[in-house]
C-alpha cells in the first residue's frame, strides 16, 4: 500500500457517507474486517455480518445503513448506501500501483512495419505484432503478447504478459486482458464427411467492445462466419469459454470455468457463476442468474433463477433437493397406513 | 469473404445435389438462415426448422430430403444428403483465408542447430525450438511456440502461436494446435512417502496421431511411463484436460471443458459434450456419447449413452429426472388412501 | 528409459521389502502390469487386483502385504508396506531424466539489469526477466517465461516453458510450475457502481510456498488485498482455479478442473477431486475429501467427506442417489394398500 493517510470526513466525503463517531480519526490502510488494526479502515457490509462489529478492531469501519445504529465504541463508522462500491474507492486510493507500462516499442519486440501504433502505445519485450494491426492510443501490448495480423486493439486498453489475439479479432477501448487469454482461436466445428470428420471452416471474427474484462487463460472463440460478440462491459473470470458465435450481453458477469456452447444469446446483465454452462443456440433473458454448476439446457426469459443440471427454477429445484425428506416422510406414513390396514383387516 | 460468386448448378455440382428453381441463381456469399440476403446462400438441415424457409430471405437455400418438396418461392432450393457437410464445402470456398505462414525462419525464433526442419517449414517470430526436435514439411510452427528436445512435428501439421510441446512428445501430421495448448507436462502423480507426498516421476510422452485437433488452452498430460495416446482424427475442443495414460480412439471428439482422469480409455467415436467427466482406470466403449457436465464412474459397453453424476443410462436418468412428479402422485395417492382408510374406520 | 539393470535383491534393499523368490532375477525397466515384459518390474498394490497377478508376464512384482502368500511361479515378488511409494521409487532409478537445464542467461532472453540472479540459475530463450526480480540459486526459468516486477522465485524452483508470474509475487524454493500457468492476474472483484460495474483495485499478491507442484494452465489469482496463499508441498493438477484470497493449507491436493472461490480456506491435507468446486468465503477442515464435480456450498468441520452438488455428506448421498429404488418400493406399496383397502371395502 502507498504511505498515505486519510481521515474519516475525508473518507465519508469521498465515498457520500455519513461519520458515527470521530471525524478526525485517520487510518493509513486497508484491511479486510477479521485482520484489520487501529489504523485501518474496514467495512461490514450487511447485518447479517453485524457480529464481526463487536470483535473488530479496525479504526475507522464503512457499514451498511441497517448497522448505522450499531455501537461504536472506540472506532468511527461511516454509514454509506453501497458498502462494497464504497470500500472499492477508499481501496483504490491506497492501492500500491502495478508497474507502469513505459510508452514504446521494446527492442526485443518484433513489430511489423506494416502494423500501425497510436500515441503513446507500450509493447513489451518478446511480443510480436502482425501486419495490418492497429494498436490505439495509450494502449499497453504486454511482454510475450501475439497480436495477429489486422487486428485491432481500442485505446487505452491493456493487455498483460501472454496474451493472443488472432487475426483480424477487434478488441475495443479501456479494456483489460489477463495474461493467457485466447482470443479468436477457431469455433469447434466438424461435420461427418465421407472418410471422417471435415472441419467447417471458421471464417468469422471476434468481437470485444469496450470496458471488457477477460480473466487468465479464458478462450473466446472466431465465428463461424460473422461474430462472436462480447458486448460493453461484461466481465469475464479466469478459464472461461465462449464458444463461436456466441453474443454476451451488456454488462453480464461470467464467473470462473463457466463455459458458454456455439450460437447461445445472453442478455443484457445476465450473472453465470462459477462451473455454469450454457447450452448452444439457447438464449438467456436479461438479468437472469445461473447458479454455480448449473447447465442451463433450454432457453430462458428475462430474470429467470436457474439452478440444477438441467437447471430448474428455484422452487422446482428446492422441490427436487428436497425429495429425501419427502421420502423419508412417504415411508414413515406408509408403515403407519399399512399398521392401521392390519388393525382393520383384524376387526374386519 | 472472398469476392467470388456460383450459381445454384455449380453449387449443386459441388455438393452432390439437386436444384429446385433456378440453377442459374447467382450467390456471392454465405450467411445463417436468419441472416441471409438475397445474394446469400443459406440452409435448413432439419424438418423441424421448417419454419424458418417462409420467412427466409437467402437466394439459394441448400435442404435436407425431407424438406425437399417445400415451396421455393422467389428463391433455389438445392437438395443434399448432409446439409451440414454440403455447406461447410460451400463456405469453404466463400472463406477469406487465414493469413499465409511464410515459409523459413524467422530472424527473431530461437532454433537449436541440432534441429532438423523438412522442406518449406514456417517458424514464426520468437519461436523456440530446442536441440532433436524434427518439424515435417510444411508444418507451421507459430510465433511464440515452445517445440522440446527430441520432440517430433508431422508434415503440414499447423501450431497457431503460442502452442507449448514438451521433450519427446510426438503430433503426427495435418494436425492444428490452437493457441495455448501445452503438449506433455507432468502427468500429476504424487504418493504418500515417509516425510509427505512424493513425486512419481513421470517418464513417458504423448504420442498425437494424424488429423487431429486441439482447441486453445487444452492440456495433454504426458505418461507415467509408456504414452498417453490420442489416435487418429480425434477431434478436440478448448480447455479440455487429458490426464496421464488416456487412450483416445480414432475420430472421438472431446467437447469444450471436458476431461478425462488417468489411464482411462474411449473407443472409436466417443463423444464427450461439454463439460463431462471420465474417471480414471475405466473405459468407454466404441461410439458412446456422454452428455454435457456428466460424469462417468464406471466402465461403459459400446454404444452407451450416459448422462448425470454419477452417469446413468437415458433410462434411469429419465426415471430420476422425473422423481418430483411421481412424488407429488405418492403424496395425493397417500392423502387418497388415507381418506379412504378414515372412511372405513368410521364405518367399522 | 535409461540402460541400466537392477537384481530383485537390489530393489528389495531400496524400497525396503523382502523377496519371495529369486532374489539374483535381473530387469532391465518398469512396466504397468498388464504390458510388463519377464525383463521388466510391475506391480500390484491391492488384494483387489489379485487376478492381474495370475496372467503377469513381469519378472519382478511389488506387491502390498495381503498378496505376500500369492503364486510366484516363474518370477520374483517383493513385498512392501507401500507399493505406490515402492514403485515410484524404483521408476525413478529407471527414468531417463528430462533435458537438463543449461545454467546462464540464454541470449535471446531479456532480463533487466535490475534483476537479481542467484548461483546456476538457468534462463531460457527468449523469457523476459523484470526489474527487481530476484531468482533463487539452481533456479530454472523456462524459455518464454515472464517473471514480472519484484517477483522472488526461490532456490531450484522450475519453471517449465511459458510461466507467467506476474508483479510482487512470490514462489517458494523446490516448486514446480508447469507450462502455462498464470500466478497473480487480478481476482475477479466488480460491484455495482453509478454508470455500470467498477473494478475493485486488487493490490494484494499470490505468496506460493516451498515443494508445491502447479500443474499446466492453473491460474491462481492474487489478492483484493492481503494474500492468496498455497501453503508448503501443495499439489496442484493442471486448468485448477484458485481466486483471490484463497489459502490452501500444507499437502492439500487439488486435481485437474477444480476451482476455489474468493476467499475460500482449506485446511491441511484437503484432497479436491477433478471438477470439484468450493464456494467462496467458506472453510473445509483438515483431511477433507471432496468427490469429483462436487460442489461444496457451506462450511465444512475436519475429515469431511461430501460429494454432489450442493455436497452432503456420504449417508445423504447414498440416500439421495437411491431414491429412484426407493420411489419403486413406494409405487409398489401404494399399489398393495390399495389393493387391500378396496378388499377391506369390499368385504364391509
Amino acid at each position: 500500500m502507498k504511505h498515505i493517510s486519510m481521515t474519516a470526513s475525508e473518507i465519508a466525503a469521498l465515498v457520500g457517507g455519513s461519520v458515527v463517531g470521530d471525524p478526525g480519526r485517520v487510518i493509513t490502510g486497508v484491511e479486510g474486517i477479521r485482520d484489520a488494526a487501529p489504523e485501518h479502515l474496514s467495512f461490514v457490509g450487511s447485518k447479517k455480518y453485524e457480529d464481526q462489529l463487536a470483535t473488530a478492531k479496525a479504526g475507522v469501519i464503512l457499514v451498511c445503513k441497517d448497522l448505522a445504529g450499531a455501537s461504536a465504541a472506540d472506532r468511527t463508522l461511516i454509514v454509506c448506501d453501497s458498502v462494497d462500491y464504497a470500500f472499492a474507492q477508499v481501496a483504490a486510493r491506497f492501492a500500491e500501483e502495478p508497474p507502469r507500462a513505459v510508452p514504446g516499442v521494446h527492442p526485443s519486440a518484433v513489430v511489423d512495419p506494416g502494423a500501425k501504433l497510436g500515441e503513446g502505445v507500450s509493447v513489451g519485450a518478446n511480443a510480436v505484432i502482425e501486419a495490418g494491426a492497429e494498436i490505439g492510443d495509450g494502449a499497453v501490448i504486454g511482454a510475450l503478447c501475439y497480436i495477429g495480423h489486422q487486428v485491432k486493439i481500442g485505446a487505452k486498453t491493456q493487455l498483460y504478459p501472454g496474451v493472443t489475439v488472432m487475426y483480424r479479432c477487434t478488441v475495443g477501448a479501456q479494456c483489460v486482458l489477463h495474461s493467457g487469454v485466447v482470443i479468436g482461436a477457431d469455433g469447434f466445428g466438424f461435420v461427418p464427411g465421407p472418410r471422417g470428420l471435415v472441419k467447417v471452416p471458421q471464417t468469422g471474427i471476434v468481437e470485444i467492445r469496450d470496458d471488457v474484462e477477460i480473466g487468465a487463460n479464458t478462450t473466446i472463440d472466431r465465428a463461424r462466419f460473422g461474430k462472436t460478440v462480447i458486448k460493453d462491459n461484461v466481465k469475464i473470470d479466469d478459464q472461461v469459454m465462449v464458444a463461436h458465435n456466441v453474443v454476451v450481453g451488456e454488462s453480464s458477469i461470467l464467473v470462473a470455468q463457466s463455459g458458454i456452447a456455439g450460437s447461445a444469446e445472453l442478455g443484457r446483465g445476465v450473472v453465470l457463476a462459477g462451473k455454469a454452462g450454457i447450452n448452444g443456440h439457447i438464449s438467456v433473458g436479461d438479468g437472469s442468474q445461473i447458479a454455480g454448476t448449473s447447465s442451463v439446457m433450454r432457453s430462458l426469459p428475462p430474470k429467470s433463477i436457474a439452478l440444477g443440471t438441467p437447471a430448474e427454477s428455484q422452487r422446482e429445484f428446492m422441490y427436487r433437493y428436497s425429495l429425501p425428506k419427502k421420502m423419508q416422510k412417504v415411508e414413515a406414513k406408509l408403515k403407519e397406513l399399512e399398521a392401521k390396514l392390519a388393525e382393520l383387516n383384524a376387526k374386519a
